[in-house]
């Protein structure tokens, strides 16, 4: 080596990552990878170095990411002489642990070997971007919308090193002619479409002084012409001693795929868009490959981590403030609940979830806890009914409210839970209704009618707009109207009722005249024509046909109780304990699920825990009809009941009834304690709501009511 | 009746009542009372008019309710002559209904009966006070701290009515003489102590114009003696043309009693607290009794209850604006535990509830909730630890965070999770505490030594200072610390842990070193001296010991959940179906409460169902050591593990080695992956360690950990 030579030492390559990138890899992610952790191909892109001063870096855009992934990296059509596209490989992690045990130098040696490939068949000089292929990893944690990476531009790790003979700016290597006519036609070629992104090139210039551009694989030809070569790029480096790391690559591929040792390059350089040949470099490189890779199958040692200071370049992005809190949180629930389906449940049907729409009748402890079960379910739509006001004694026990709730006499349950869901999930779509449920045996005052008319109306209406009813209220009394009017159009209705330290969540089954609803499309709700078809279909244990099943008015709900307690449920609303609530309010949103996920929806027959390995299969588990559980014996069993001939709510007389006469039914029904009874035959609810002690929280009193 | 004769008027009684009565009320029902709704004597105070214009009114005070009520009326000596002492009875119903379902007749007329045996007996002479018993019907609505009641003064509906023949001021009734003597010697008797308080009385006028005034037990002596009488009384009624109510029943008890038909009476008031001659009336009353009044057991038709415009004067007191907020949501709080107690669990111990602290270590999903129903239960003391900030998908399922915890990084959860404690309930105890539980196997570098020894230290005097710890982390290492903790201070340890769908619910058994602990008193954490004693004791089902019952770690987790689920626990730590929390963590304070009222607390041996009719006697039901359920099969049961003698936490070999060599052993164990094992003879633990994946929630980077 000469006294004047000295090592080639080129300057590093720079990253950049915009954050429309990390935001389109998350939807992506979010919406179409789950935890699939594979490589994926993605574009950088780079431009020549254009200002004094300032170093070009590679740059990751929202472009980077194709909207359809596949290996498509040139599918930039027209070149954009700004945006040099460069292939690259993200691995991106799914935790923080894995990101940090991937083996950063397998991952660099392999995409070290694709370029060494592309090099060695020949495809660098069709594609001679290809050169500059690169790596990012990553963890992506989309519940912080934070984002760990690390660039490597892989590069041959030279040995010897590249020995630099030579290096100057282009105007002071050219003669003014060669200067102005390699100007000119650098200009060209960059504002060609064909070529302006395309970032090696050669230069050949004629004996005369007459520069032409050409393409990688047009270097045999110029062989044959007596011109002289320069081997240009497009240079991100600023700085005037050091050419950027894009030259590495380009001489280790000129000197093994045309075997030159001494290469006379071009650094090319831009200010304001046009050749800059006082900022572009000329030099002279003197490069001896070593003989091993002169092997098949070799493929050299690679460098090419971004470093700062001599340390890996770890590099941090958070898109937190640049996304508002309801959208972040909106992306966390997603996010939640795909982990779920990723993981776990494949066939759990999100969209299902959050189209539903729920109706709560009832927001106290039931009503409060049903609602955030819902919400953790991606179940976003959804309306509270209750009558009462937040008292002192509700936030413990009542998931929504705390102590503000409750001062200057209370705020209204239904709208205080609606403000407290939107605290906790901004986009819930909640209303709440504040409204009395007419009841059955509870004579009105004729100037009453008129409002308690509008009511069982509002209450029409509002199950009507609704998919899935669920009753929460604390008397039985109140539970009937709504469950004549689901049982009248059919809807998924969830029942849970609390005795002391007892619990029972169950689903009603269809409405008696369910084959008459004759809708194209079976959808949530009205997908039970053709129930006889159905059940019979369905029919596993009988031979006969499936019966359909009971509402909590068809069955005695003490005697099947029995067996665990021998305390009734509805003899004490108010006192239970506090353990119940919650577990009740959980068990009748996973047993709505399990009806939502259910092939046969509202018309899925009663499940067992051994009744049929059918069952089993679905990742969900099995729909029972009935749950009832007893804290005092930590048991919980499911059971199955009919509908009954003489149900006060759901048999066919009764909704013939209210079918034909309507209003003046239900009017009747309230007005006439034993109406329901002579209709039906039945005294029993009668007795049970007169026996109910009245709760201690439900009477609201004013002023001047006594 | 002559034309200048007219029917006697009485002035009706006002009634008044200061908070203070409803306040003691309120806090005698709380704490004394409970649902028992027996009729309660009170004492109502009047005095006479004493300001022209003003009438005075029964009144209520704190003090109208003894501390001790029994039959005391009189218990105030000494006299206070602005608080004439009158018995009166309070009925108070538990619920508006009953309230408003009073006989009031049937009480008006019990009232009645007492006074007419009262004037029967003579009992009237020996207390004059007895004429004018009143009682009082109400609902205390403590839940709102409203109170609606209403004032009956009984008295005797005449017939025919009593007939005035004349009135005037006391002063041009009587001579200037009469008028100075009586003016004096009613201010004696005002002013002395043993009369003060004695509001009927007769007044004795001599020929001679000399006044005295006589206890109406005297009055067979003034007979005998050459004087008018006056019957007199001290005079509410503020009017010149209307005696007050005072008279009615004094009228009739001077007919009935001494056959007096003519009546002179005197109307007592005063000015500036002494007799007012110009205010004071005297007339003169004719009163005929019907002839049924002769029969032995008749009682008169009774009239009384206030009125005001003709309707029942129903009054409404509210206490809510005259106490703080804390102070009602602590009164609601009692008040919910308290029916509870009243209406089903005698046996329940609030105190012990209320004393107990909890140490929780997580606040999660499982923590978050797990705090709400302690609090729900009664708990007040409560420690939570956890090292994370809440993260926006934490709000949908973990219960005490909002939106607003989320932003600008996330507040710590620990201080999050306490704040919306105190928005709950206010008067909770809570702290947070954020730290990281140091793990085994999870080696620390030299520089973090001191930083994990002082954690280590941190939670040895955590667990110290708690009754309870409740294990709520979602990793099994973190669990490793506490558990061997808690078995050396034998501690109560509650266990809570999620797979994706099912979850395990256990205490852990008392520590192996149990009988070394030699305290006076047993009581909660330490009542565990004589195990061996106790457990043979308790031995129901095996002849010879009961074995101590395991920890987390003694029993392979995954094997006994396998009837249920094919899926072990702890191998998917983030992913849960959102029912899972809320069910665990409601079964883990109600399996506290059961351990906490085991007359053997920490000792308790497992129970199942079937085990043994003793448990089922005991009101909150059996006390099993664990508790696992599936969702995919709505199942739960319940099972019991005995501790193992090679457990990684609690068996006597490790506990031994933490004695021995404190923190030096669990820094090996920390450092040394291997170290538990060789002890022990166990790999499972590291090997469950290893294998569990990694939570995404878990990873707090900062920006320069990497
Ligand atoms: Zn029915
Ligand atoms: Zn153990």
């Amino acid at each position: 080596m000469a006294d004047s030579s000295k090592v080639l030492v080129f300057r590093q390559m720079d990253s950049k990552v915009e954050e429309g990138f990390w935001a389109r890899y998350s939807s992506f992610k979010l919406n179409e990878l789950g935890i699939d952790d594979s490589p994926l191909p993605i574009t950088g892109f780079f431009k020549p170095c254009s200002r004094d001063g300032v170093p070009e870096t590679l740059t990751l855009l929202t472009e980077s990411l194709s909207s359809e992934p596949s290996e498509k990296y040139f599918s930039f059509e027209g070149g954009n002489r700004n945006r040099c596209p460069v292939p690259g490989t993200l691995y991106n992690s799914n935790t923080m642990e894995s990101f940090r045990a991937l083996d950063r130098g397998t991952l660099l040696k392999n995409e070290m070997g694709k370029i060494w490939n592309d090099i060695m068949s020949g495809k660098v000089e069709e594609e001679p971007n290809f050169l500059l292929r690169f790596l990012v990893i990553s963890y992506a944690d989309l519940k912080r919308w934070r984002f760990h990476y690390l660039f490597a531009f892989p590069a041959m790790d030279l040995k010897p090193p590249v020995e630099l003979l030579s290096l100057h700016s282009a105007s002071k290597y050219l003669n003014s002619e060669e200067t102005e006519s390699l100007s000119e036609a650098l200009n060209k070629w960059r504002n060609s479409s064909l070529t302006s992104d395309v970032s090696f090139f050669l230069v050949c210039i004629t004996s005369n002084s007459v520069v032409t551009i050409k393409l990688l694989k047009d270097w045999k030809d110029t062989q044959s012409e007596n011109c002289k070569i320069l081997y240009g790029f497009y240079d991100p480096s600023n700085l005037q001693t050091n050419p950027g790391w894009p030259l590495r690559n380009f001489l280790s591929f000129i000197s093994l795929r045309w075997k030159v040792e001494k290469i006379c390059f071009l650094c090319y350089r831009e200010s304001h868009g046009l050749a800059n040949m006082e900022l572009s470099l000329v030099g002279e490189a003197l490069i001896s490959i070593s003989q091993d890779w002169n092997f098949p199958q070799y493929v050299p040692k690679a460098v090419g981590w971004e470093t700062n200071m001599r340390k890996l370049a770890f590099k941090h992005m958070s898109l937190v403030e640049s996304m508002d809190p309801t959208r972040l949180a909106i992306s966390a629930a997603d996010l939640n609940l795909k982990l779920m389906r990723w993981r776990t449940l494949p066939s759990l049907d999100l969209n299902k979830l959050s189209d539903v729409k729920c109706l709560l009748l009832g927001a106290g402890t039931l009503g409060c806890q049903v609602a955030r079960m819902l919400m953790a379910w991606g179940i976003r739509k959804m309306t509270l009914v209750d009558n009462g006001r937040v008292a002192m004694s509700n936030p413990l026990r009542q998931s929504l409210y705390t102590l503000d709730n409750c001062l200057n006499g209370g705020e209204m349950k239904s709208s205080a839970a609606v403000k407290s869901l939107k605290k906790i999930f901004p986009a819930v779509e909640a209303e709440g209704i504040s409204m009395t449920i007419p009841m059955p045996g509870h004579p009105i005052l004729p100037q009453e009618t008129d409002h308690v008319l509008e009511e069982c109306k509002q209450l029409q209406n509002l199950v009507s707009s609704h998919d899935v009813v669920f009753l929460l209220t604390d008397t039985r009394e109140s539970r009937w109207l709504p469950t004549l009017l689901c049982a009248n159009t059919n809807k998924i209705v969830i029942t849970a009722a609390l005795g002391f330290d007892s619990y029972l969540v169950m689903r009603h089954g269809a409405g008696p005249h369910c084959e008459s609803v004759v809708n194209s499309e079976p959808n949530i709700g009205d997908d039970c024509k053709n129930l006889e078809a159905n059940v019979e279909k369905l029919s596993i244990t009988s031979g006969g046909k499936e019966p359909r099943l009971g509402c909590y008015f068809c069955n005695d709900v003490v005697a099947p109780i029995d067996s665990l307690s021998n305390r009734t449920l509805d003899q004490q609303c108010t006192v239970t304990r506090p353990g119940l609530a919650p577990i009740a309010s959980s068990l009748a949103v996973e047993l709505l699920v399990g009806v939502l996920h259910h092939p046969n929806g509202l018309n899925a027959p009663a499940e067992h825990l051994n009744s049929s390995m059918d069952c089993i299969d679905r990742p969900l588990g099995i729909l029972p009809h009935q749950i009832r559980g007893s804290l005092p014996q930590f048991s919980q069993l499911t059971l199955a009941g009919k509908s009954s001939d003489s149900c006060t709510a759901c048999s066919s007389t009764v909704v013939s009834e209210y079918r034909k006469r309507n209003m003046d039914f239900v009017l009747q029904a309230i007005n006439h304690p034993t109406y329901l009874e002579d209709l039906t035959g039945l005294t029993e609810l009668m007795e049970k709501a007169n026996s109910c002690e009245v709760d201690w929280d439900e009477y609201n009193s004013t002023d001047d009511d006594i």
